[in-house]
């Protein structure tokens, strides 16, 4: 297959991003460590010899081609598979939104772990009470009332992020909903009163006849607490 | 001026790494904040009609296009203003490594307030120092170790990140070593014996005519701490 993606097998993680888009485009990807573990994974990254090693996974090897981070693949691919603006501007506009999503993926992770990837939750835990409150009290607002601006101001006013078709950051947000969701069921559906506009592209984007059959496959990864969006009972009470 | 940058005025910050970018290229831009104070900034974020509201500063105007998010900035101004390659999988590498350094600049950030940007540094000092102890002992040795492989494993064995010439990354990587010395002075000259490549890559950027010219003038902010890198005494013991 010509695409080759590096990610964590059974985890949704930074690599679910680009999964949403390789199967709304309906384009055919290698996932290799789903197929032969996280060995060749790790084998590009410790590389000492490689031009371009990759500084962690989600990367995508097309060709020589060795490209990493989540909303640069997007960059790449979303182009090719008629999933961004054509334009330079709206490809500009499209990326710029799937990194104020990237920095939003990061905080909601660092709610969990606020001090350290290297210590248990519980070894945290009093930290990560603290931090999640200001999460869902400050950040977790601002964004997503940041992107229900977004879909509110685009001139074509499609319910969409940007145009009249769908592009890889309306994907993007369908899987921040879907985190949202599983990890702080009570605090997100209080949000989601204010964010009509969020919650009817994410049942759109779930409607469409590749993501809805993408959904209901065994590549979908469970959500879980190995992951980037964990549920912890006293995260959300 | 065909470029007007929306910065916080007096700080470093996110806007550095463009203003380093059209200071090496000998490209004049309007900061419109240090002209006009930051009611203009705020005007384009919390507008209700503009199709491309940015989320945060900064963001730079060019005609009727407003970019957002610094590394999306370089992905823009890099290309035109020769700091970074011509073909694809080398703008796309640049890219991808300036998306590592936003990484860390996070990272780094979180240091000082690890559970919320709307706290005193003081309201969470205790976690301050925890999350601070793994990010000299984990994370910044793991994020630098990185860029000196980086320049290690360079084909062209320049001393750079990329190729033979100044690229938007090299700019990056200087403005982090400031920043690391100035936030972390003790951890960071532990750290720097196995920078050898970085410390001489950072000290070749700072002689360049251009970047030597702008760090001797008023248009380059001190460091302090209102900035993403701060120096607290207790984090650096």
């Amino acid at each position: 297959m010509r695409y080759k993606l590096y990610y964590w097998p059974g985890v949704q993680g930074r690599g679910e991003y680009v999964r949403l888009a390789f199967e709304e485009a309906g384009v055919s990807y290698d996932e290799v460590a789903v197929r032969r573990g996280t060995g060749p994974i790790m084998k590009f990254m410790k590389s000492r010899t490689i031009a371009h090693p990759p500084f962690a996974p989600p990367y995508l090897k097309v060709g020589a081609l060795i490209i990493g981070q989540t909303a640069n693949i997007l960059h790449y691919v979303g182009a090719r598979f008629g999933l961004a603006p054509k334009e330079e501007g709206g490809r500009l506009w499209a990326h710029q939104l799937q990194l104020t999503i990237t920095d939003f993926i990061k905080e909601a992770h660092d709610t969990h772990h606020p001090i350290s990837g290297n210590l248990y939750f519980e070894e945290q835990k009093a930290a990560a009470i603290r931090r999640t409150a200001d999460f869902k009290k400050s950040r977790a607002p601002k964004f997503l009332g940041y992107f229900e601006r977004v879909i509110a101001q685009n001139p074509a006013r499609s319910g969409l992020t940007i145009g009249r078709r769908v592009t890889y950051p309306d994907l993007s947000l369908f899987q921040v909903v879907e985190g949202m969701r599983y990890a702080f069921p009570k605090a997100m559906a209080r949000l989601e009163k204010k964010l009509p506009l969020t919650v009817a592209l994410h049942d759109r984007i779930a409607k469409r006849p590749r993501i809805a059959a993408y959904l209901a496959s065994d590549r979908r990864p469970p959500f879980h607490n190995h992951d980037i969006f964990r549920r912890y009972p006293a995260l959300d009470r």
